[in-house]
């Protein structure tokens, strides 16, 4: 055994007697591993977490010393042509279920229950064989109007876990069903794209008929026959967006049949703003043009500035700034980050979460940051010895 | 005037009437634009500082609005082969000046008074045509023992600057030479490459020939005659090495003859150890491997785990982590960064700088920082919306 293994084993191991599902705090240092009294710990699993959950982040599931990954992870109906949409589709579903799924009281896992051919069957179309497919069934049609769409291009399953027993149970569900804005696709192998639109009276229709086809689906499986589902339908944005989409809404599910659906009402926005797409105030708009006026000034040859902003209504929730510079200098990347941090107080919202990412073609050079409830921003330069 | 124009003018600008020299801090907002009582602004320069200075960071400079760049920034004899030696030749340069011209005192300006032409002569070889150069002449053989190699593969100039009247005015400089500690060379052009080994006697016997050579060039210059000059000799690490060099020595003069060196006891290594070349601190390469052996078996596929790390004689001074995945989704990497924060504070050493880049072929995931004096981990991932 060496010293790595040994260090594992010492490592606080999740298993019987432990109490996780009502302290607020899963702490690993709380967490004590007792197989020690039976000797048997080759024939049973062990749990671990990542680490300390708080109010705002979960802890996630690590079994017999490897995390436990999703077993249908980054399936989608062809490919996703924005990685954005992919990022945020996984985070915003996360979002939606921290208010239903506490993160001091349950532990994340990655979703165990829906394997990688029932997903890969359930995105495609339907078909003589393949009745599973939630997609409709290709009605012959090559004309963007008239054919019927990819509508659904990926999910997502989360499972919220808690202790019973001397293992994981699960206890609760989110399902994201990620809903095409722009179907792409090609009259012919290798040929040219071509796209069909689909509003979004469609995608929450035809979004509602799936999640209730799935929900039916998942309750037919026992140990999801009771618990709360939450199901959340994303809107992907087109793939020439520098943004990814949003959640349209969610519905929280006890039974077989769905529930009422709450709206969100978040939008993503590019600045500076193009093609006379305006974001909700304009004085947000004006403020970034003037701190990218300051930016670009600074070197001889700068510099993309562009941000990401998302909105609640007409109120910005944050931004995610990206500069774009040259390789410079370590002591013109020190300057230009000062600089940065000072403009950026001056000029971006006040009371937001904030991101500023600086990079060249090296890679990342430096990043600022503040939360919405911080006046000055934490940054950090990527150095090297 | 747009409106960017007038929050320019709006800044607060160094001029005269203020005092720089005495105070601690620069911040801008006691910076006062006084050209105002002239209406002359247009014929003179105006300094601004790229932001608020502290005890251990520099103020930079701007002129008009825009950074003052190095008019030789990036020079060197032939490609620097290891993008590590440019980053920590450029910011150990700046930890040279620090103790000598401190931050609080002294605005720093990236090198003005060494033109691109100028340093390009210096670092060629000297010849008929180029009697200024610093590097020996050919003496034709193309055996890496006896040829004459490259000493001086790059220079370096840092001005700290102190108002004076209306304007910033030199008062000190940091010369940096790059001294090869492997000349690469090719017999003919597009032939096989070939290296002459430079012992680091050699290094520090020709850097101390250069640098008395360069200081009384310096001291010809008007403006240069009576400030104090650092002159710092860094040894470039190989090409196939994953850190750059270190500083061998420094010294810093007030006459035109060299003042005593100071030996700089740095040396960066890399981790995990190989080919048997091992760090000061055996105890550390083992934490090392712990920490490693957990990361790795986190995922699936995973994981270059390495570091650069730093010492000071026989004590580490700081490690930098990369850690390079596949790409994962946002809640994996969330997960495997909570992991790493836990694993970290767990085997890697207290009470010195660590960062942790966590890197997929898509770029920066998350990062985690914590300086000597702090037990936890700053940590922050990079999300899109």
């Amino acid at each position: 055994m060496n010293l790595g293994k040994k260090l594992v084993l010492g490592l606080a191991v999740l298993t019987t007697g432990l109490s996780l599902a009502a302290c607020g705090n899963l702490n690993n240092s709380n967490i004590q591993k007792t197989d020690s009294t039976t000797g048997k710990q080759n024939k049973k699993s062990t749990y671990q977490v990542t680490g300390q959950a708080s109010g705002s982040q979960y802890a996630g599931t690590i079994k017999n010393g490897h995390y436990v990954t999703s077993t249908s992870r980054g399936l989608t109906a062809g490919q996703n042509g924005n990685i954005n949409n992919v990022k945020s589709f996984e985070n915003g579903l996360q979002s939606i279920s921290k208010p239903v799924f506490a993160p001091s009281k349950y532990v994340f896992q990655e979703g165990q229950n829906l394997s990688s051919d029932t997903v890969q069957k359930w995105l495609d179309r339907k078909s003589k064989d393949n009745p599973e497919g939630l997609n409709p069934k290709d009605n012959g049609s090559k004309s963007p109007t008239k054919r019927n769409p990819i509508y659904l291009q990926a999910m997502e399953e989360q499972d919220y876990m808690e202790k019973s027993g001397n293992k994981l149970k699960i206890k609760g569900m989110t399902i994201g069903l990620a809903m095409n804005s722009v179907d792409y696709y090609r009259k012919e192998q290798y040929g040219a794209q071509f796209e069909t639109k689909i509003s979004d009276a469609d995608i929450k229709a035809q979004a509602k008929i799936m999640a209730q086809t799935v929900l039916a689906r998942l309750r037919q499986r026992s140990q999801l026959k009771d618990i709360p589902i939450a199901i959340g339908i994303y809107k992907q944005a087109s793939n020439d967006s520098l943004t990814g989409g949003n959640y349209l809404m969610y519905s929280v599910n006890k039974g077989a049949s769905l529930s009422s659906w709450k709206t969100m009402d978040y939008q993503n926005y590019v600045l500076p703003e193009k093609n006379g797409e305006s974001v909700p105030n304009s004085n947000d708009a004006s403020a970034f043009e003037n701190f990218k006026d300051q930016i670009q000034s600074f070197f001889p040859n700068l510099s993309g500035v562009t941000a990401q902003a998302q909105y609640k209504g007409k109120t910005m929730q944050g931004m995610k700034v990206n500069i774009t510079t040259q390789f410079y200098s370590e002591t013109e990347i020190n300057s230009f980050t000062q600089f940065v941090n000072e403009q950026a107080q001056k000029f971006l919202p006040s009371g937001v979460n904030i991101d500023i990412t600086i990079q060249s073609t090296e890679g990342v050079q430096s990043f600022l940051t503040k939360n919405a409830n911080e006046k000055s921003y934490y940054s950090h330069i990527f150095t090297s010895y």
